[in-house]
């Protein structure tokens, strides 16, 4: 009936994308073991009882303002628990007081669950918080990963949009690189309704419309943005399509297809000690990544990408919040 | 992959029932095609952008401020579109207010979607707005029912909290009549991890735990005011364990088993011209209640929920929203 009965941490469940992630981790069918951690108690106890009163048959669903307990026992870590972004702030604004978070989490995670299983990171910026709780947890590079979808459907559902078609007739749709405004938005792969994105930008028409240069530019830059769009509407962050995504990731992990980009530590020629949205392969054995192919230019962006996030990361390295590069083997003999 | 294909209009899906609504129709494999309704258009466009952005394969998801094109070709109707209860507020404050709105929905159904297969009413108060709805939409009883079960998972996660042991071991839980402080919490049926509630009250522990007629009582009321405790610790009304419910009679009437209450439209020799919690099965027919079994003390509670929800049907007479009793007939023919 659940895929998973193993426990599941869920921490930041008092906030908004936290409860929504207890929920649908037993909607989906997901996981009927559920711990909720949060430090604000009666926002904790009133989305526990929510979770409570939707009646889940076999759920086992608990909660807790104690990290420790949280994490004690836990096979899965999916945390929101940062402070959210609000209007007019970039991810990066939140970078400092985020990193510090993830840096307590990695602790925490040493402490109490040293042989988690995966950890999904989701409190922005993602790809700094969840290298900073990779490094401090001491767990295999594979065991953390942050949510990178988000800009992938974004992109997905702009070009459904401006097509006229369904969401899911658009394939290939692809944002690698920091979670940023740095973002890559892949060009190569992207297929609408059959038709490569080549294609169409060339003349082709999907539905009888057509795409100008201009037109894709335009999505690309929107998707960069896709986050700040989402509060000027609601008034308020995005927290169901995170929720729903990182439930995705974990059905991934529990066997299931994952097809968007993951956050992964990547090491290689050409980027180093970085977590970044690859293309992943998750199971059991955690989140694999390989090198995205594209374009010339496709990689390029990827490249520029790199290079932000790199600068991010230095600055929590000299906040201290993250070790010099030198001392992260000592941290976390697994880099 | 989705248990159904047919259109689900979703109204009031800018706000936090319906938004949860939409997702959660999807999250749970019940519902492909959503259309999301909400006349506060900015809100509404950001839930349906969230809901793109959580990149549901197969999903058909659409969304209008009008009206008709949401109900038109819509099988399954679910409406959280009333105003929402403030802290303070009891239910019945709402009541005019929400059987205005329930009123013109029922005229539009009528115009828009006359052969709807199944309507759910949430907002509040659910009986009168249900009934409401039904009265002017022509639709055959059955086809209209209102949530009516989270006083029911109240009542079972009351229980299960008391005595230590998993919700899902509390079976049997039950409240019949109105949805609001005067609701019926039966007693009779009860069984806790397999022993019924009666043996309970005259000293069998359950987990080494007792209870007595005195704490028995204490949760039967705060059960009664489970709602305003949600609002006192989240500092907003429940909104996940209405819509997941909502998800849950909709699979019902997709085939699955239903087993908590539903607000049907009852007519027999003690209650008339109402609409309340009764037991009902819930099926590809629609909603067929039964009288539900139970206590002397616990008939006469519901007898004594019925007269309250009698007095409030006829405020909403008086007001002008429901005609009167003898001309319903006119109305809806089916009643």
């Amino acid at each position: 009936m659940y895929l998973t009965g193993e426990k599941v941490a869920v921490l930041g469940a008092a906030g908004a994308i936290g409860s929504n992630l207890a929920q649908t981790l037993l909607a989906s069918g997901t996981a009927s073991n559920v711990c909720m951690y949060d430090p604000f108690e009666p926002g904790l106890e009133g989305a526990a009882e929510e979770v409570f009163h939707c009646g889940f048959p076999g759920a086992d669903v608990t909660w807790t303002t104690d990290l420790a307990s949280a994490l004690s026992g836990a096979s899965y870590i999916i945390t929101s628990g940062g402070a959210p972004r609000k209007e007019g702030m970039t991810r990066e604004d939140l970078l400092r007081d985020n990193a510090q978070i993830a840096k307590e989490l990695g602790i925490a995670i040493k402490a109490n669950c040293p042989d988690a299983k995966f950890v999904i990171v989701i409190f922005n910026p993602a790809d700094i918080t969840g290298l900073t709780t990779l490094v401090h947890s001491g767990l295999a590079p594979s065991r953390v990963g942050t949510l990178a979808a988000l800009d992938s459907t974004r992109l997905q559902s702009a070009l459904a949009k401006h097509f006229g078609i369904l969401q899911s007739n658009v394939i290939g749709c692809r944002t690698y690189g920091g979670h940023g405004e740095q973002m890559a938005v892949f060009q190569g792969g992207i297929q609408i309704d059959g038709i490569g994105l080549d294609a169409i930008l060339g003349g082709k028409e999907v539905n009888g419309t057509s795409m100008s240069a201009d037109e894709w530019k335009e999505i690309q830059e929107r998707v960069t943005q896709g986050g700040a769009a989402i509060i000027k509407l609601r008034g308020r962050s995005s927290f169901q399509s995170p929720a729903q995504q990182s439930v995705f990731m974990l059905r991934g992990i529990l066997g299931e297809a994952y097809g968007w980009p993951t956050g992964c530590y990547v090491e290689n020629d050409d980027f180093s000690k970085i977590m970044m949205a690859m293309p992943a392969k998750l199971s059991a054995a955690g989140a694999e990544w390989q090198m995205p192919e594209g374009s010339d230019e496709d990689l390029a962006a990827l490249k520029n990408s790199y290079s932000h996030l790199v600068e991010l990361r230095d600055e929590v390295i000299e906040a201290g919040i993250l070790p010099p590069l030198d001392a992260w083997k000592e941290a976390n003999p697994n880099l």
